[in-house]
Order: structure tokens, then C-alpha cells, then sequence
């Protein structure tokens, strides 16, 4: 598929986003994306003006294929324990890359099995005489030129396939590295610099490299939005077309999309797809101006966008991840065919809650990066009267809940807005308790977490806590920027009104999700509330059912909008005709087992059981 | 496989439970289930006299292979609406099979694609001149004894891989009937019968056949315990070896499993096996005692059983899904390799949310039942003063939680119980708030029921509703089960401390999932609670964090008690001896992959690409 993708490029002289669409169209993940996404930007980004003009027409060619070695059997998130070395001989001039233990083989890198004859390594700098200043890139070839075998020292294979069939087609490797010198230009060091005589030139800004990691997580918002909206469509169309059940006035079944059981779980599927898409905009917007600021030494942007992509990233992937399986499973049986079109998309999905940063450990990121904010920000209202505008410039968007703990201070919740059922249908308002479920989540926190100061911040509090805190955070900053979106949107009549809804919804089930917050702290509270009677969030369910009711005859219109042709879907079920029992039949009577009525199995197997049954049984059939 | 294992089963002479051994032992879905435990279980339970007599040695014996024919193309959970018709010929005494339409054709039958001689079809009987009697079961030849070949008039294939690669081995076909003549005595008539003239003869009792569906469902219960203490035994095995990130004192870096946010992800899990596997057990003697009021013709407890094995089987299949992708996802990026041995579970455990009743169905028949049972109970207290004891006799085991509202009418909570810190660890207090949650729910849905008399339950309700009440009411009987587990526990010492405890995290974080519920209705309040300060569940979360921290020396030996070997767990991550990173390190060497150090596809398309980049940019390498 690559050999040919590129054939065309140059017959065609296909542009390099020409050759981009080419390679999407394809639609199916393929060891050149890592020469692409990963060896290409890091090389390009750190190599020096000199490693740079030797190579970089020839990276730009695939004159040599490239793969990017970070990850090793033992450690993967944290880079910095990682144990593969890149020792500095200053007689030769040269670096001597070596795995020294088995823990240390580069593992999980993708292109490396079988296709990349180069590569950059992630290795710990080890100066003459013995001082680790841990790790630093250097880029090495891997392979002959001449015939593709695997250069002396070096020991590398395929680890094997990933679970579910997810990710067939790249050979993620492994390799190990025996005393294997590379010249001193090899490492990339654009930044960073060891002297010839070895000693070690720090970069300008220690955090200059980030960039790279917070484009692909800020991009993996959109992306989990083109994930979730394939899933949408498919699970949307199925659900339309499908019966079963109650029949209606009709007389016929009724549509299974009708069941709240089911709408209640498509819908905000649906949500969450045109809130990704929309989000990742705004999201790729801020990462340019950040790009612009860094390229002229301006790091101050660098935390606060930091923090936000660590946050995005959890949710959009988490998100994405449920809602495939949400989408799939609501399709009942057929949904488990592969001609359903959405187990490979899990399959090939599901990873992305562990690469580009555990979401685990980004949830640390997120939480530590908020207690920091919260304490900056106490400090420095601490015994003053601030204004209102000033309060607002001391915050970033990401931080902006903080100043609801501006008049909460010591005790005053007024600000919290009362809920009556019709409020529900009031952006202000939602947004405003999911930022009221952020503040004080995050000072309950900090209250933890000073109680406990020895500890980490995760040792420190209850188990669930630091998951919890992140999320509170991310959906407080993602309500904010949907309220943007209802006032923002572009659209008129009854698709504007359709596509407002679905931001509401969105904002209405992100409230659900968080009821327990709202609820501990007493956020939603009702006049009503008589305890152990009453349920103070009936009116919430209530507005969502409502809400879905007036959305549900757009949702065909709402998924066609993204444009999928029936090729990219391919899936039976999501057929845009509607036809999907005959797309199931047909796909399975293409099927290679039904090329032979008989199978072989039967002489080799199924007769000799079926003739012992019989002579046991003492009847001849 | 099947092939060898019967061979061996003649050789050695094994018992049925010998060969049941054997085939557990495998470890593998086979087609060969489909024969004996759906195809084999109708045909003997519902056969007449006289075809058990003809077929019963040859079933037992294999020398004719079944399968059990009743999904369609367009028709699954809803029985009643198969299209698939058997249409009584008086002059012939005959029926026959046809499928008038192409949604008619039956879908998804194991072992049809290729293996079965034979099968039992569900289709409506028709009788001559029209009347529709509804769905019967017919036993009919598929494929000819001497070459395997289709019989005519039957279309049969198979109907393409699952997703995910889950279930590879069974030949899930389709098969369409064009006017198929079988022998009068091919109905299944032990029940049900046709007279000679064309007459329907009535079951004694209608619902006599569901004690098969029940038996199944009651053992996915005992299933997916099982299932998840497999995942739950690799999970902390391998979070066990990983160390990755802060270090701790002794300069190594922390064990994963000691992070809270994993090992508050895997000791619920545990936690979930013990209880599910200990749970099944009773639900088989439970069962055991039914079997035998059926056989008497006794069908008092039958509606009981039904509503208990419909939650039951939602909870645990539910439950056991998402525990196996918690359980992989815990391991970081090594989970995803296929040598996890978790990606396969999870593929072929899936399903089991939607087959043997779709989890969304069995909801709504819980919920129904509920419904059901409150209204009888008001009917049965009203205007009458009955003592505790009478009230407990009205009440069956799942329904126990009613009696809450009996003092509570109109309006009386002061039964629930006030919730101090020291007693989130006396299971009684956790079992009463489970028990009020699930009253107070039901009580509401009615409520709501009653306020929209014309639609249906599931209409008539906000969309979540019917899946939440079927969860409060399953976890109320539940959690009394886990209370008498608690009391009854024959294990002293240091293991029975540590099983009593998984079983009292059981409870709690059963409470925790039902935190919305509880505090929506009042039912979790604190003396403690100022609004907007205090998070009042802290209390349970503390209690959870402290628990888990008292189970976790004991996570190795209380999932070593399992008994699993490495065979059966085949997982590089799982291995008994700890060494995970050599087993992944052999398991990839192993990779068919790895036979040829340059791969085929290096003249193919590699090296062309790699010609053409050096061309293009002019550099020969």
C-alpha cells in the first residue's frame, strides 16, 4: 500500500497534503505513519544544521525509513528511568549506544520489526568519567542499505501481534544495542550539546522539546472526535433501520433508536463527536500561537498548555474508548460481527489511553498542576480586595474556576445557583455548577493533601480522588468552551437549533457524570428535597429525556453531516441506503469459508467423529 | 481438536465428566459447545418419546452433530416475532419448513456454518388454514450423512469472523429453507403437540420450558467469576513485578500495584470473583431446588427465579466485561500485546451482554417484576397491621428490600440507618443503605409509571431510569447475600480475615457505585454537612482506601488461591515466577515474524520506496 501510495505521488506530483489525504484515504494504520508522525517531526525539530543537511532530503524522499525508540521492556511513562545508554568516547569522537540489561531493550517501537532502516533513540548520556545526564536523542541506521539486514551489534525483531487484531499492519519491534558506535554528530543536538573534549552544553530552555508531545495530544481531540463520529453514524443508522420489540401505532416494530435505552446512549455519543471536532479547533488554534511564542524563546504559555492537552487528552481518549463499545453494543447481536465495522476501530483505538502519556499518570499531571494553581492563586488574594477583571486576568482558561473560591472564602456559597427544573435548560447555569464541582473538588483536595505533606500527592488521598479531581477540572474547562460554542455557533434554523441542542446535551450528561461531585458538596440542592422521598436530580433526567426527544428526529441528519461515504464506514450495518440485511448477506456470502460447501475439516475431522458416534451408538445413518 | 479429545475419551474410557474436563481443559470455544450444550439440552428436554428414542444414543454419542436453530437475521431477543414458518400438511403429516423472507434467514447458529448434520429450528407453527400458533422447535437433517453435502432446499454458510477476533473456532452460519418437508414426528411434541388432523394441543404449563434459559444464565453468574479472577490474577501478578516512576524507600521504584489509582482498579475486581464464583453456588442449589418443584409440576417459584436470574446475569456479565478491559488497561502498554492473554478474553466474553437475553431486555423484566412485586406488597399492607414476621413471609429473597417501605409509609425515614464514619465497616449498616436505595428507587419509578398510565415502562420514564432501578435492585439482594457469605465464611485466620474483607470491599464499593442514587434520595446524609465545604462521602472513600490498604499484602496469595497454572492463564504477564519481562522477551522470539531476519516484503516494496526516495533526493546510500 505505501509502495504504491508514493508511486502515485510522484506520478501525479501529488503535493505533500495531497499525499496526506492519499495516505487517510487508506484508512487503515501503517508502519509509515512512524517515519511520518514520529522519526520525521523529532528529527527535524532537534538534529543539528549538519545532521540536519545530510539527511533531511532524504528523510523527506523516504530514502530512509525511519522509526522513533523510546519505550523499553521495563519502562515506558517514565522517561526518565529509562536504561539504555549512549556513552561519549572522546578518543574517537563517538557515542556507544548499549542496551545493559534485558530490561533495557527498546520495545513496542512501531516500524521497527521489519521496515525502518534508521532511527532515533531515546538513550541516557553518559559523559567520560561516568556522570548520567539522563536521557537525550540520537539517531542511528539500523540496516544495511544494501540488502536490509540487520546491522552488526545490533539485535532486532517483531514483539509479536496486539490483542484483538488491533494495529495488524505495523511491526512494532524490539531491539537491543551491543557497545554500537555512532559519531558524535549523530546526536540530536540542536538543543542540548556535548563538547568534543565531553562536556555538556545545556539547552536554553529546558522544556523547549514539549512542544512536539502537546501537538499530538492537542490533535488527539479531534481525532477522538472522527473516532467517535464513525462510531455514531454506523450505531445511528443501525438503530434507525433496525425492529424490534413493542410494536407502535404503526404496527410495526418499533425503531430500536426509539427505545430511551437506546437514544439515551446514542445521542450524547453524537455529543461528544461534534464537541471533540469543535474543540480540537480551538484546541490546534491556541497550540499555534503557543508554537509562535516558543519559536521566539516565550515559555510562558508552556504550563498552562501543558496542563490543558494533559487533561484533553485523558478525556477525549477515555471518552473515545467507551463510547466505541457504547456505539457497537447498542447494536445487540449483529454489533458483534466484524462486518458491524466497529470492533478493528476499538481495537485500534483502545491504546490511545496509554500512549502519548498514561492517563493515569496525565491525571497526576493534571492535579498537581491544578494545586500548584490553586495555591499561586490564594497567595496571591490572600489579604487583598481584588476586582472582579482583576481576579480574571490572574487566571488562565483552564484555571478560571478558581475564582468562585473568591467569595466562598471562609464560608459564603450564595454564588451557588439554585436549580429549578426549568434552569436545566440554561447553559449559564450548568456550566457554572460543573466550574462550582472543579473548585471545590480541587480544595477538598488541597485540604487532603496538606493533612498528609509527607506523602505523594496520590499516597495522600483517597484512591479514586486524583481520577476524580482531573476530571472535575478538564469538564469545568470544556463547559467553558462549549458555552462558547452555543454563542458562537454559526449555524441558522433548524440545524443551528439541532447542533445547539447537542452542545447542550453534551453539558447536561457531563453534569449527570459528575452528579455524585454535585451532590457531596451539596452543589444541587433542592426546595423541595424531603430526604429519603424525593429524587433532587429527577429534574436533570427529565431535561435530558426532553432534550433527546427534540433531537431525535435530526440524528440521521446530524451523523450524515460528517460525510462518510459508505467505503470509509465499511460496515454493513452502516449502510447509507439502509439496506443492512442485505449488506450482511452479501458481505458474508464473500466470505472464504463458503467458498466450499464441504470443508475440508469434514474428511479430516468432522467424518471420523461422526463415524465413532455412529459405530458407538450402534446405528448406521 | 474435538476429533482428539473423543479419540481419547474412547481410549481411556472417560466419564461425561471426565470429557467435560477435557474439554474445559482445552480452554477454547468450540463448536463442539453448541452440540452439548444448547443443541443436545432442547432436543432431550422437549423431544417426544418416540424421537428420543431414534436419536438419543446417536446424540449422546456424536454420531449425528446438532445445533440449535432460532436467531434470524432480523429477530433476536424478541422470540415472538421469528418469521421462520412451519406449516402443517395434514395430507402428507408433515410440516414444512420455509423462510419467506430474507430477514427470515437464521443468523448467528453455532456450529451451523460448517459442522452440524442436524438441528432444532425455532419457527411459528402454522396450522392448516393459517392459524399462527406461534414459535415451536422442529428437529430436521441439514447436511447428508455420506458426503456432508447441504440437503436440498437448505441454503447454509457461514457468517464471517467476529470482531475483535473473538470466537474464532465456532462456524457461526446462516440457513435459509425453501419449502423443507419433514416427518410430523420432527416436532418437538413432548410439551406441545399437533394432532394427526391438524389440532393444537396445549403445554400443561406455558412457561415449563424456561428452566433451560434459566439454568444458563444462573451459571454465567459462577462464568464470570471466573472470568475475571483470571484477569484479575495476570493484572496483579504483573502490576506486582512493574515498578515505574517515584521510588520508595528502599531506591527502587514503587511496584505499580501499590499506586492507589491501581490497585483501587484491581482489588474491587478481586473482589468481584470471590463473590461472583461463592455467589453462582448458591444460585445452582437455588436453581437445584426449582428443577425439582418443576418436576412436580410446582411453578410457584418460577417467577421469583426469573427475575433473579435476569438481574443476576445482567450484573455479573456487565460487571465481568468491563473488569477484564480495567484488568488490561492497568498493565499499561504491555496489555496490549496479544502475549497479555487478556485481548481474547475480553473478544469472546463480550458477547454475553447480549446473548441469552439482551442486558437491556433482562433490565426491563427486572424492573417489570419489581413493579410487580411492590404493588402486590402495598395491596397485601394496606389498611392492615401485619407483623414483622408476616411481612417477611410475603416477601421472596429478591424482593426482601420492599419491607423498608412498609414503616417509611407516608412518610418515615428514620430506619435509615445515620452513617458515621466508623460504621462504613459494619456490612448490616451497608446491606440497609443498599436495601433503601433500591426501595426508594422503585418506589419512585412506580411513582413515575403511574404519572404516564398509557405508555409503556420504558417510555414512561427518564432514559436511564429502567437500568438504574434493575441495578439497585439487583445489588440490594446481592449485597444480603454477601452478608450471609460474610457470616457463614468457613475460612479462620489471616485468609479468612482476607476473604471476609474482599468480600466487605465488595459491599463498599458496591455503595460507592450507587453513590447518585443514595445521595439523590437523602439516604447518605452527615451530621457534618455544610453546603458547598464538606464532601460527605469522603468518609466512604476513606473507609475503601483503608480496606484496600489492609487486602494488599495478601492480592498474590488470595489470587495464587485460584489454582490457575501458566498454561491455563497463557500469559507472558501472568507467569507464576514474576519473570514477566523474559516471558514477553520468548514469546516474541516465537514470532512466526522472526523466522527471516529480512523480510519478503523488503524486494517487494520496501526497497523500492527506498530507491525512490534516494533518486528523488539525489543520494545513493
Amino acid at each position: 500500500m505505501i509502495n504504491r501510495i508514493f508511486e502515485l505521488q510522484e506520478k501525479h506530483q501529488w503535493t505533500s497534503e495531497e499525499l496526506n489525504m492519499a495516505i487517510s484515504a487508506v484508512d487503515e494504520a501503517l508502519p509509515i505513519a512512524l517515519h511520518l508522525v514520529a522519526f520525521e517531526p523529532v528529527f527535524r525539530m532537534q538534529a543539528s544544521p549538519e545532521l540536519l543537511t545530510k539527511y533531511d532530503a532524504l528523510i523527506a524522499t523516504r530514502g530512509i525509513l525511519g522509526c522513533y525508540l523510546q519505550t523499553e521492556l521495563a519502562h515506558g511513562t517514565n522517561v526518565g528511568s529509562l536504561e539504555t545508554t549512549a556513552t561519549y568516547i572522546s578518543e574517537t569522537q563517538e557515542f556507544e549506544i548499549h542496551s545493559p540489561t534485558l530490561t533495557s531493550s527498546k520495545w513496542w517501537i512501531g516500524a521497527l520489526g521489519k521496515t525502518a532502516t534508521h532511527g532515533v533513540v531515546q538513550a541516557k548520556l553518559i559523559l567520560p568519567g561516568g556522570k548520567d545526564i539522563g536521557p537525550h536523542l540520537f539517531f542511528l541506521q539500523l540496516r544495511s542499505m544494501d540488502d536490509h539486514k540487520v546491522l552488526p551489534g545490533i539485535t532486532i525483531g517483531d514483539i509479536g501481534p496486539k490483542v484483538m487484531m488491533g494495529y495488524p499492519a505495523p511491526d512494532n519491534g524490539f531491539a537491543r544495542f551491543d557497545h554500537v558506535r555512532i559519531p558524535k554528530g549523530n546526536m540530536l543536538s540542536k538543543f542540548a550539546q556535548v563538547t568534543k573534549e565531553g562536556k555538556y552544553v545545556r539547552p536554553p530552555h529546558a522544556k523547549l522539546s514539549y512542544g512536539g508531545m502537546m501537538y499530538i495530544r492537542s490533535s488527539m481531540v479531534t481525532g477522538a472526535g472522527w473516532t467517535i463520529s464513525r462510531a455514531a453514524t454506523i450505531a445511528m443508522r443501525y438503530t434507525t433501520v433496525r425492529r424490534q420489540g413493542e410494536r407502535g401505532p404503526d404496527g410495526l416494530e418499533i425503531q430500536v433508536i426509539n427505545y430511551p435505552s437506546t437514544y439515551y446512549r446514542l445521542l450524547p455519543i453524537l455529543a461528544h463527536a461534534y464537541v471533540f471536532i469543535e474543540l480540537g479547533r480551538s484546541v490546534s488554534q491556541a497550540f499555534a500561537s503557543l508554537s509562535a511564542r516558543l519559536a521566539q524563546g516565550d515559555t510562558s504559555l508552556l504550563a498552562e498548555m501543558h496542563a490543558t492537552t494533559s487533561g484533553l487528552k485523558v478525556l477525549a481518549t477515555t471518552t473515545g474508548i467507551a463510547d466505541i463499545e457504547v456505539a457497537r453494543r447498542s447494536m445487540g447481536g449483529h454489533g458483534y460481527s466484524v462486518f458491524s465495522g466497529l470492533g478493528h476501530v476499538y481495537a485500534d483505538y483502545v491504546p490511545s489511553a496509554t500512549y502519548e502519556g498514561d492517563n493515569f499518570a496525565l491525571d497526576q499531571q493534571v492535579v498537581r498542576g491544578a494545586l500548584k494553581s490553586l495555591k499561586a492563586f490564594l497567595s496571591l488574594v490572600s489579604g487583598r480586595s481584588l476586582s472582579p477583571d482583576a481576579v480574571s486576568a490572574a487566571l488562565s482558561p483552564s484555571t478560571a474556576y478558581l475564582r468562585l473560591l473568591l467569595p466562598a472564602l471562609p464560608s459564603n456559597p450564595s454564588a451557588i445557583p439554585k436549580i429549578t427544573e426549568s434552569r436545566w435548560e440554561n447553559p449559564t447555569d450548568v456550566i457554572l455548577l460543573l466550574e462550582w464541582r472543579a473548585a471545590l473538588v480541587v480544595q477538598a483536595l488541597a485540604k487532603e493533601v496538606e493533612a498528609h505533606p509527607s506523602e505523594s500527592v496520590s499516597g495522600s488521598v483517597d484512591a479514586g480522588a486524583v481520577q476524580r479531581a482531573a476530571r472535575a477540572i478538564t469538564d469545568a474547562f470544556v463547559a467553558a468552551r462549549v458555552g462558547t460554542m452555543i454563542q458562537e455557533c454559526p449555524l441558522q434554523g433548524e440545524a443551528g437549533k439541532a447542533v445547539k441542542g447537542l452542545y447542550m446535551l453534551y453539558l447536561l450528561t457531563s453534569l449527570e457524570s459528575g452528579l455524585v461531585d454535585l451532590l457531596s458538596f451539596g452543589i444541587v440542592t433542592s426546595a423541595l428535597q424531603q430526604p429519603g422521598t424525593q429524587d433532587v436530580t429527577l429534574g436533570l433526567r427529565h431535561a435530558i429525556k426532553a432534550l433527546c426527544e427534540v433531537l431525535l428526529p435530526n440524528a440521521i441528519g446530524l451523523t450524515d453531516a460528517f460525510g462518510f461515504t459508505d467505503w470509509e464506514l465499511h460496515s454493513a450495518l452502516g449502510v447509507s441506503d439502509g439496506r443492512v440485511y442485505e449488506a450482511l448477506w452479501a458481505a458474508a456470502q464473500r466470505e472464504p469459508l463458503n467458498a466450499h460447501e464441504v470443508t475440508p475439516a469434514y474428511e479430516e475431522s468432522i467424518k471420523p467423529i461422526l463415524q465413532r458416534g455412529q459405530r458407538l451408538a450402534g446405528a448406521k445413518l
